[in-house]
């Protein structure tokens, strides 16, 4: 880690706060890391190349034919495993919403200089892949196991400290079902983006969780004390809190932008009459999403909510079907979930800009007919 | 048009230049607008969903099974062309290495406030479709025909002017057998939004000839007045230049950073020893690359340009070996062509930020072994 001089939740080299206009550094992130256009919401499963990405470094050059995966640390036996190995054992498909821990991070006041993510950063795709279970019973976590490290093939510095992307989960979460070691999307090979040959699937937790690249899992005795997993990723209201760890997505909820835009505001232009106003909503960890509702000028109305082809980890579509009167208007849409959970209608701030559930606010201009 | 009271080079409703930090509304179309992250200039082909895109507007919801391509105008033979007849006629691929004209804009001082490309708005492809030649033979285009435009079904407004995104050509370039009606990319059938189900592809012309979403052709017997041809897309050095359409792409060269990145900088470090510094680099119009340089430290050396799988439209592999020493380096690259052409080091400025193809600069921090 090279990080000995840090304490594990120290976040020392944290760039000051900012507002108002962005750096050309957030520019540049948001060159290479894309956000899924918000009329893609339209799609169930997002197409190819729609599919939100974040990379905090390169992506990695790597051979399918010559990768393994090494599986070390407190095991009764080390693994060595090739890719064709891995998909002889008993596959599973989930169909999971991803997104990006940092979503919303753009909208939140002070802002703090990362990828600057406004809405976009989110997508659902077919994930096919070995439940990591399998693996870790081949390798038999000794008596004293309690974390499982992943280790990409991506190496960089974050802060100073240079490091492989790596991230953990408790023994516990690791073994379950729905982990999974995926080496599909939407029924073929990874792209090398989304983390070819092989990438682990967190499902419901934010995309930090589903280490990309994978080459090494480590079993450990002890909380994992990665840069990603100790420093970053956490939930802080001020310098030096040890904040809470990032999990499980937050409720949320987003609507397809009616009309035509402006090419350089986005700004929308709709024709009055009757609109059907539609978009995505979901929870994180499994949890349901149990209501949306679409705000018209401040006043919410409860939109209909879709039961067709529900999967636990997917978003399910919602639709308001509303008679468009000449006139600016601003439709936002909010979601709840079984836990009880609801989108502020304002950001929740926290020092890393985490998490950003906030209501989507669309300004609309109606012309008459 | 909807543009009467402008004249034809009118760039009433421009937004000021700025200098330094970055609009949020220049973030967010950098949010749906994704580049190519330099180190995919390994592949010679880009993989699905790393090859920039630029969509004016929303991406249209098109239907292959019902979508017809009108063909009118100044033609004895109007036509409705489904996609099946389309593709029952002789079809041709063709690699092209694609680029916006706005690549490079948001390194200009003072900078137009657009899409912000640093450097990544690019991509190469096997495009498959029918040569346009084919389906204006069909149509006819009568003795007075000069121009042949493109329109899509993306619609919007750009500097208060709604319009269907179009484009046009030359007639005399339009029935050349390399201007294609193209229903495939790399294979498969087009993306959403890569212009599905039928696009223009234009080989050698910046990115805004290639109109996605084909809706309708229309033969002219004048110049296409159309917003995106008439206004947008000049070389114009002050407000009120009548300027210089922008067509064919300018020569270029871009260099996959060496080494590894810092997260939020995208600085670099490596390692004292020897590195291949390579990268890719192209010329418009069929011209031909024909010298590529490497500079260090502002000292500039030949690369070895590829001879390899040679295609008229697509960029060519370059290769340098450096022998890396510690300290902190400069490394840029520049391509020639055919045509006497060469890089620049610095932006010629136009007032929308256009064919910006200045060098491309590297800082890297060598360190000891």
């Amino acid at each position: 880690m090279g990080n000995a001089a840090a304490g594990p939740f120290d976040d020392r080299g944290s760039r000051p706060h900012v507002e108002g206009d962005f750096a050309a550094e957030e520019v540049a992130l948001a060159n290479r890391n894309p956000g899924m256009p918000l009329e893609a919401l339209r799609y169930e499963v997002t197409p190819v190349g729609l599919h939100y990405l974040l990379s905090h470094f390169d992506i990695p050059d790597l051979d399918a034919g010559t990768w393994r995966l090494q599986v070390g640390g407190r095991v009764e036996r080390p693994l060595s495993i090739a890719l064709d190995d891995l998909k002889r054992l008993p596959a599973r498909t989930l169909r999971v919403t991803m997104e990006c821990a940092g979503n919303g991070r753009g909208r939140m006041r002070p802002r703090y200089p990362s990828m600057p993510w406004m809405n976009e950063a989110v997508g659902t795709a077919e994930w096919t892949g070995t439940p990591l279970a399998r693996v870790l019973e081949q390798a038999g976590p000794l008596g004293d196991a309690v974390e499982v490290a992943f280790l990409g093939a991506d190496r960089g510095f974050d802060r100073g400290v240079e490091h492989d992307y790596g991230r953990s989960l408790a023994l516990a979460h690791a073994t379950t079902e729905d982990v999974l070691l995926a080496w599909a999307m939407n029924g073929a090979p990874l792209l090398p983006q989304h983390g070819y040959p092989c990438r682990l699937l967190v499902p419901g937790w934010y995309g930090m969780a589903s280490v990309k690249w994978l080459a090494r899992i480590e079993v450990l005795d002890r909380a994992f004390d990665g840069f990603q997993q100790a420093v970053g990723y956490h939930y802080r209201r001020h310098a030096g809190d040890p904040g809470v760890p990032v999990t499980t997505q937050r409720v949320r909820s987003l609507m397809v932008p009616p009309g035509m835009p402006d090419w350089y505001t986005r700004e929308r232009c709709l024709d009055a009459g009757p609109v059907v106003l539609h978009g995505r909503a979901w929870a994180g960890g499994g949890v349901d999403v149990t209501r949306v509702e679409v705000g018209i000028d401040g006043q919410w109305h409860d939109a209909q909510v879709s039961e067709a082809g529900r999967h636990r980890y997917a978003w399910r579509a919602w639709r308001f079907r509303w008679q468009a009167q000449p006139g600016r208007h601003r439709l936002q849409c909010r979601a709840h979930a079984a836990d009880g959970s609801v989108q502020p209608l304002e950001a929740e701030w926290n020092t890393a800009g985490m998490g950003n559930h906030s209501v989507q606010t669309v300004d609309v201009t109606v012309r008459a007919p």
